[in-house]
């Protein structure tokens, strides 16, 4: 039987890249067609198995072949795993191609501005020898250890000890020859009981939860210092890209938040394998795990319904730090080890936020700062340390290459720089120096802002048809043509159009309006500001200067503004390395004022004004 | 294929009672050869699904068949589930019958003595009524909540909250649409949240966990009443009568130890069953479960390494109470309801000896007291509210039926008193009054007294050869016919031999000697002794006057003796309804000083003499 071929779109994720293909292609050659390399060792005959993707609506692709169900486990399967090659495309359909299986990499960044804190770990080692039992002697094993633990930690008859560690501890003694190392979290909690001397190592794990990457630090508790760090493009990107198509599909039913759960602690469970990996130690070695998301990560991650974060007046859960067991959570760290969630501040500012603030030190200065956090979500937060004022702002995926038609995420082969001179020749770097194959955030901002200073462009966006060059042609509307069709991977031109351009213009008047409303608020005006940390992966490769050119950000000199990186994580591993820290974070959750843009009188006026270029 | 046919020996539980068959029998069978009736309603066809045993060697019996695999779930196979009608028995055998499968009953003591005690449960309810979210109060739900419990709990900041509520939480209180009830327990956790005022229930339910049976009351809290009783053969009997052969059998691997506590919890679930559908509530509302049990019984409920406790120096791995989550042991009740361990005192005198203090209440009293609670192992209390004392001593199953030739365990048609007149006529009663089929326990002390008043044996135990009667007869041995062949259910006569007579005198030898080191080591003669406590559900049918007889316990007054039946229930429901009862158990856990028996000097000398009858 022959199929008729008609023609369906395929979208790759986490690019975001579209390719049209005729029906009855297979995954893997619309993945090339869309320039997007896939690994592969046996050349599409199924048996190297190297190829997985992640199918999104599995109707829309022929059924599961029995080589995919040879290199596939039941539980990939289920969350939609196939190989590309052996997957022929029927209808319109979204692809994951998981980082295992890429030939490229994406820049994630796993570093950031970090403040130094003295070490106060709340987890703590104990070295000790029990006196063996005896039949003059039948205290239990329990209250043996307890009691010889009483010489080095108060009330130890309030400790806790954990169901998986009771069972253990009777063999764990015996083997031990009754010398034995005891971890111990807040004072409160028996972690681990390990035969011998263990106290030279005690590991936690700190990490981000982003919607569109997990950020994770494996750190050392005797030095306070990072040994392991480790990244993952976020899992659920399968199931839209910002939250509030993720929270839509988990609304539905109970079965499709747990699957979000799940691929988020699979997510998190990978980059804890590849730090311990990479540090060689055994991931139950890791005792606790401080987590750090925006609000909606954060609920998923928990499992707790998310739905209210999106209706309004958007009330999460919860607000407070919480601890869990990793086994409830099935994080394959310690399996009594702590799970930490640190506190949040509303529906659309979370814990990432409090981290931002920990690393960045706006809390505890004089001076007036202001922190932006770039994302799907930009958090923003204002003030100092007598007060801060934050918000959130939907400035949507745009700068991470989504809406834009030949936008794409920050990986090789994606624009990153781009310079127009005044006869209006095109400068543009790549990263990875290979053949563009679309732009991304920061190439846009760049492209836009050179845009606007050559003219092309006016201040309301539009394109200037009086403008004369090969570069600019009409196609269903204008659009100006940065890299030629022999200079790209697929062969065809990369522009950027009439649509894009207004694209941007709704995405920067988000932050910008989101920036004037709060210093209305504080009454404050641009020279007021003494220092702008632009935090978050995209704003790490952002030009400053082009920011402010097409009104990002406030006109701020830019010697006061600082680029800081994944301040996220580092709030994270500052709250996993400090009780003080976490303290602090209790403090800043419950002190830092939020305001509902959406809410405020002056959103819709200053949005206006916003979407017009400076 | 015919199969040659030799003989083998089945032995159905609980009775303990032994038939021998031509192998290719089935047990349905084997079991009306026994004179056990089993339920069946299709006449062995294998249709009704009515004739469920356990087979615990199932290599000893033919393979299961299709007509299983319809009525059996997997989780049954796993555990040895077979329908008897379609078991075939190849070699020799032990086969467990379910009560759900009896058309008999066991006589289980599910009451016993028990004190008044002021309520003061850890549980609490609170119905409360949220102020709604609105977009000028964004307080997060749990935030929320705590905010409206604070003005009727104290620290509220420190009241925990479990996984399963956390996430169910968002939804609950919006379907509640504000107003909910919350269930704290102890002002430290939360335990359920749920919609709507459900202020007027609070259950509770404790249950005593026996070598033998499990018993189990349903308690309203809010009244201190037991609404519904229930019980149930201990499931793991099939791995041994006594502690010492299930510890030998979880100690041989890990997935033996989880068997043992996955048919413990089963048989725990199925009392907690039986007693809501009497009660007619749903097993959810069940907010907290106090168990007690000897320390073995205590550890397999745990699933914790029970070995040590059989090893000398016979140290357990724990002694105080204990809080789980219900969900951690997979109890059904409430997913997020307390699991409460009782303490217990020693490796051989469990939570059920704190429980029986607790219900006679000998540790508040002047008066000097002994406390005996007869089972496999016998536990020993003496003293009174200044000083305890205790022992344990392995009086072995003999009482339960095992061991003795007729012996059966006191369920329909065992008989359970015995007169012998002068002129040797027997009279005797049966349980049900039916047609006898073998001896139980209280049968034996009456029969053994009988024949000790009657001169049939001497003080050593021995048959007297000059008595003449057609009752005594000369098989392998002597023995005596208690029931002609024409009385009994199998055709065959019921008679005691010397060998039962001996295994008696160990029996009641080491009862005896347990009492008598404590008070030698108390300082006590028998007429200091002001009340003798007779627990355990053996200990209800017996006659203290035969008991004296054959010196099983001390001549002390009958008067003085009074028979208290399952007190360790009765201890663990005080300690449900009662904060301060709890504490009290601690103290006594802690307070009663152990003696080892087999430590002591004057251990053999003492027990030779007690093995004489009086």
């Amino acid at each position: 039987m022959k199929l008729r071929k008609y023609n369906v779109t395929v979208v790759f994720e986490p690019e975001g890249k579209k390719v049209e293909v005729p029906s009855g292609s297979t995954v893997f050659n619309a993945a090339k067609e869309a320039g997007i390399s896939i690994r592969s060792e046996c050349g599409g005959k199924g048996t190297c198995g190297k190829c997985k993707v992640i199918v999104k609506n599995s109707r829309a692709v022929s059924k599961i072949t029995e080589a995919e169900r040879k290199h596939l486990s039941k539980s990939e399967i289920k969350l939609g795993y196939r190989l590309a090659c052996q997957t022929i495309v029927l209808q319109n359909v979204t692809v994951m191609i998981p980082p295992e299986s890429r030939l490229e990499s994406r820049k994630i960044q796993i570093l950031g501005l970090e403040r130094k804190v003295k070490l106060s770990p709340l987890l703590k080692k104990f070295y000790i020898i029990l006196p063996k039992p005896t039949l003059s002697d039948i205290k239990p094993d329990l209250e043996r250890l307890l009691d010889v633990l009483s010489r080095q930690i108060q009330n130890v008859e309030n400790l806790e000890i954990g169901y998986e560690n009771l069972k253990k501890m009777p063999n764990i003694l015996r083997d031990a020859n009754w010398s034995v190392t005891i971890t111990v979290w807040n004072d409160r909690r028996i972690v681990a009981i390990e035969p011998g001397d263990t106290s030279n190592y005690l590991l936690g794990f700190a990490v981000d939860i982003g919607t569109s990457k997990i950020v994770g630090h494996l750190v050392d508790l005797t030095t306070g210092r990072t040994v392991a760090m480790g990244s993952i493009e976020n899992p659920q990107i399968i199931y839209g890209e910002d939250v509030i198509s993720r929270i839509t599909f988990a609304a539905a039913n109970n079965a499709n938040l747990k699957t979000l759960q799940k691929l988020l602690i699979n997510g998190v469970n990978k980059v804890l394998r590849e730090t311990c990996r990479k540090a060689e130690i055994d991931s139950s070695k890791v005792y606790e795990t401080v987590v750090v998301g925006n609000t909606a990560m954060h609920h998923f991650f928990l499992g707790i319904e998310p739905r209210y974060i999106a209706l309004s007046p958007y009330t999460p859960a919860l607000k407070k730090q919480i601890h869990l067991i990793a086994k409830e959570l099935n994080l394959k760290m310690n399996k009594e080890g702590i799970v930490t969630t640190l506190p949040i501040i509303a529906g659309f500012v979370g814990a990432d936020a409090v981290a931002d603030i920990l690393a960045t030190g706006i809390h505890e200065s004089e001076e007036i700062s202001l922190l932006v956090d770039i994302g799907t979500n930009t958090e923003i937060i204002i003030g100092n340390k007598d007060d801060l004022l934050c918000c959130s702002c939907a400035s949507g995926p745009a700068f991470e290459g989504a809406h834009i038609k030949h936008g794409m995420k920050a990986v090789t082969g994606a624009i990153e720089r781009v310079q127009i001179n005044p006869n209006l020749e095109v400068k543009y770097e790549t990263i990875g120096g290979v053949k563009p194959s679309g732009i991304c955030g920061s190439g846009i901002i760049d492209l836009v802002a050179e845009m606007l200073k050559n003219g092309i462009i006016d201040k309301c966006g539009r394109f200037n048809s009086k403008i004369k060059t090969k570069r600019m042609k009409k196609d269903d509307g204008m659009e100006f043509i940065v890299a030629w069709d022999n200079e790209t991977v697929t062969g065809k031109a990369i522009t950027i159009t009439q649509k894009d351009i207004n694209e941007i213009q709704l995405a920067k008047a988000a932050i910008y309006t989101g920036c004037s409303i709060l210093m209305k608020r504080k009454n404050l005006k641009d020279r007021d500001i003494n220092r702008v940390f632009i935090a978050g992966a995209f704003g790490s490769y952002l030009n400053p200067e082009n920011a402010k050119i097409i009104g990002l950000i406030p006109d701020i000199p830019t010697e006061k503004i600082k680029v800081v990186g994944n301040t996220a994580v580092m709030g994270a591993k500052m709250a996993l390395v400090s009780k003080e820290v976490r303290k602090k974070a209790e403090e800043i959750a419950n002190r830092v004022r939020y305001l509902e843009l959406a809410n405020d009188p002056d959103f819709n006026q200053e949005f206006l004004k916003a979407l017009i270029f400076p």
